[in-house]
């Protein structure tokens, strides 16, 4: 079986656990502490990050978030998530990159710094006004997902695809670190309390990382 | 005919310049200077970053390199370059993210901050023991080239695939602004000749980012 190696506020990994469920792919999850940078580690990934997937009856190994999305894609007929024409499936990756990359610079990465690195690892203080200037950047991405929400039922388009899982990933740890104000944005809300609700996302909802508590909305499914 | 939004030195513009160029495929160089923030840019991509792609007479835009690289892959079928099983795609994919991730965060991009946006933009002097980290970094990277190709004649296995196009854009910018020290990577260096040598990658080398000159052996072919 595969073996998933993350941490449970790895927004990349949360991407390829909620692709990996919807697909029906079975796979275990085994902790792995990226910022530990363990040998065998770096011998499944020389890029030292989370997340990686493992089997080892087969001595397969991929790495990179989006190529192991990508991988499942084109072997696993089951949802398909990077569908359609050849232009929809662009405005899927460029929104998937918009969330990876923007909206984990913006958001997601100085939060994780903040409020995990420092606290788990440096036993540091987060810095208030880098905190305050993520939530600021948080509240442009809902106003874009609010945005494209009133014109699609999906972030690109007429059905849910991986956009929407990588978005809704890196969503939920920010949400989680307490980075996310959801007044006055009822679209986005409305959205990802639909994403929330798929069985795919319960169980990473329930899951805590050590010392660090979620808001109370976090976990709840019409919250 | 395809507008493509760049600025010389932007690792990513070069990456799908190359793409185009080995696919046959005809564009226009338009300068953009992201920095600038400009609206009509924006419009074009949300994340504001280049490269953007556009087609006027069709009213077609493309952002996100690694998704107009895919577009290109699946509408254009010369020179495949995410090519082979879906576990070599998975390969050049992985490698892919290693340079535009790990190697833009390690070398291209604190380059590119200390050398030409400092000097472009912020009127101030380059900090030089981010350089020097920077240039340290570089040679871990290219230490896993020279392991890389003791295997294997190209980056992701028989042939030249899109890892290796991705590789050669972010090192043609770190080289171009001079961190890159080539001694004592012979099979890194002899990889990279080759590349520089393809049509696809001259025009590249004689374009000059104003003010910013680079050292001597960058453009030459056998350097």
């Amino acid at each position: 079986m595969w073996q998933l190696y993350q941490f449970p506020l790895c927004p990349f990994s949360r991407k390829v656990r909620l692709l990996l469920s919807e697909k029906g792919i079975a796979y275990e999850l085994w902790r792995e502490n990226p910022w530990e940078g363990r040998d065998e580690f770096f011998a499944m990934n020389p890029a030292g990050r989370t997340p990686a997937l493992h089997d080892p009856e087969r001595g397969k190994t991929l790495s990179d978030s989006r190529a192991i999305c990508e991988f499942f894609e084109e072997t696993v007929e089951k949802n398909p998530l990077i569908s359609g024409t050849a232009d929809q499936r662009a405005e899927i990756r460029r929104l998937i990159a918009l969330f990876d990359e923007s909206f984990y610079g913006d958001v997601t990465g100085p939060l994780l710094y903040e409020r995990m690195k420092k606290r788990l690892i440096l036993r540091q203080s987060p810095d208030s006004r880098i905190l305050r200037e993520a939530m600021r950047l948080a509240h442009d991405h809902l106003y874009y997902i609010d945005y494209l929400i009133d014109n699609r039922p999906w972030l690109a388009g007429s059905t849910m695809t991986l956009a929407d899982l990588t978005a809704a990933a890196q969503i939920s740890v920010a949400d989680y670190l307490g980075g996310i104000d959801w007044s006055n944005h009822d679209q986005a809300r409305g959205w990802y309390a639909v994403i929330k609700s798929r069985p795919s996302f319960r169980p990473m909802l329930s899951e805590r990382m050590e010392v660090i508590q979620p808001p109370r909305h976090y976990a709840e499914v019409d919250g």
